[in-house]
């Protein structure tokens, strides 16, 4: 009744040590390994009994579900690598926020894997498997973007839906063009807009951080994304270049729109602006006039 | 050794009636009287305990001190209006989001009043005196702007630094113009990039709120002050338009190079501007470098 027997995790950060502790105590697979391209890394996962062993080598043999938790930059290669050594009927997912670059690189192999990308809706602000927690899935959206019209794509959809929901988290079967837009509005737009919020403020402030003592809960909730990992905001922003440029291009535009009425002393434009935006952020139900 | 016998509270909102009800729970004046252009709201502040009584009419006789509490946009007209009949010994603050236009108002009047300029930086997202506290200003700062070389307005400072103790806050003495643009940054600012981003979220998922469906505690936090009263915001930016239109130029530059980055698919910049916006928003210690 197990959707996989033995799933291999590659990359023992947060994401996937979690998914292993998770696996592991829903007994959802009989087996799970791990590889990570810090050895330190792999065996901390499996001292907190995220893993049944570690890989030492990239080796893809005896697994039937391969799940890429790496960094989203390192993913395309590791991708090719995982595919060389993977069992013809293995299953190849991944939990990246952006599912375009592995999408080109599979379009791009000579003997594809059966590949649908993933991406669950969680995380927390610390990294490494040190971080990993059993329930950090429960409750999440898990994306997961079969390859359309490829029928063997899609039945493997179907078993990961099953895994995902052994571990909490709810699937949601999504396009990858329609995912990757979505974060990019929803998740790598507010990434960029609060990291360019701290600059700027600081500059504001004439660079001195004294000026933070009035700072209360508006800023510290508009400027937390800002402490994220700057690599990894770098190789998502890089992975999903042409929907957060799009996504940019609207922001530049709204705050273009808001600096130009504030300026001019433009009060009613102000009005319509403020009420156009708290419209967006208000019940769901009502959200549709805002558009 | 009440710092003050009589306060008149001038707008029995959120801010006017927490002071109210803080005033009268310390017993920091023997009398706190109230008027606000609404009747409703004056008498709701009064039988929640926040007024011995309600003024019919805006008259500031027997007051040794005056506050103003109304929305931004409407104190400049009735400070002339209080200090017409305000006795000639007595003090006048506010407790609005920006200076320059009350010094303003005051630089052109007769008949000056001692004035002092107040900002407790404290409030909550409900509105009106239903949603007063005695303990809203517990632990918060509240900033006093006595006019610079007017030894009457220095020791009212003074005064109102003994009162603002007695209701849980911590008095800091700065300057009017310094107030307004660090304001300017630390929360004007992030109000217009939340308002911004919540609108072009949205623009950028087509319009279609189905796409807030992958929307996690990010998009919350960063859009959380999009839901912000409009009327109040629009006062407040046109009131305090000089600093923060120079806080929207450098925002507007920050955000360009970020999109600049992403477009260009330069991880180098890219990088470099996620680690300076880490750096700032860091240990309070660490923040110099960041400018």
């Amino acid at each position: 009744m197990r959707p996989f027997r033995h799933v291999l995790i590659v990359g023992t950060g947060l994401i996937g040590a979690s998914l292993g502790l998770a696996l592991r105590q829903a007994k959802a697979a009989a087996t799970v390994s791990g590889w990570d391209r810090s050895p330190q890394h792999a065996d901390e996962a499996l001292r907190r009994g995220a893993l049944d062993a570690v890989r030492p080598d990239l080796n893809a043999e005896g697994a039937d579900l391969i799940v890429l938790a790496t960094p989203v930059g390192a993913m395309p290669e590791l991708l090719k690598r995982v595919a060389a050594t993977a069992e013809p009927e293995a299953i190849v997912t991944d939990v990246g926020s952006v599912k375009a670059p592995l999408l080109v690189a599979v379009a791009g192999m000579q003997r594809k894997p059966v590949f649908v990308g993933g991406h669950p809706m969680a995380g927390r602000a610390q990294s490494g498997p040190a971080a990993a927690s059993a329930d950090l899935f429960a409750g999440a959206r898990w994306v997961l973007c079969p390859e359309p019209g490829d029928a063997g794509s899609i039945a493997a959809a179907a078993r990961l839906a099953a895994l995902v929901t052994t571990v909490g988290a709810t699937p949601v079967l999504l396009d990858a063009a329609s995912h990757d837009r979505q974060v990019a509005a929803v998740s790598h737009l507010p990434q960029v807009a609060s990291s360019a919020l701290a600059l700027a403020g600081m500059a504001a402030l004439g660079g001195d951080p004294a000026g933070l003592a009035l700072a209360a809960g508006g800023w510290r909730d508009t400027t937390r994304l800002a402490a994220s990992d700057p690599e990894m905001w770098r190789d998502i922003c890089l992975a999903n270049r042409p929907a957060l440029t799009a996504a940019l291009t609207h922001y530049a535009a709204c705050v273009e729109r808001f600096a130009a009425a504030v300026a001019a002393g433009d009060g009613e434009a102000l009005l319509g602006l403020f009420r156009a935006a708290q419209r967006t952020v208000a019940a769901p139900q009502s959200v549709k006039e805002a558009s």
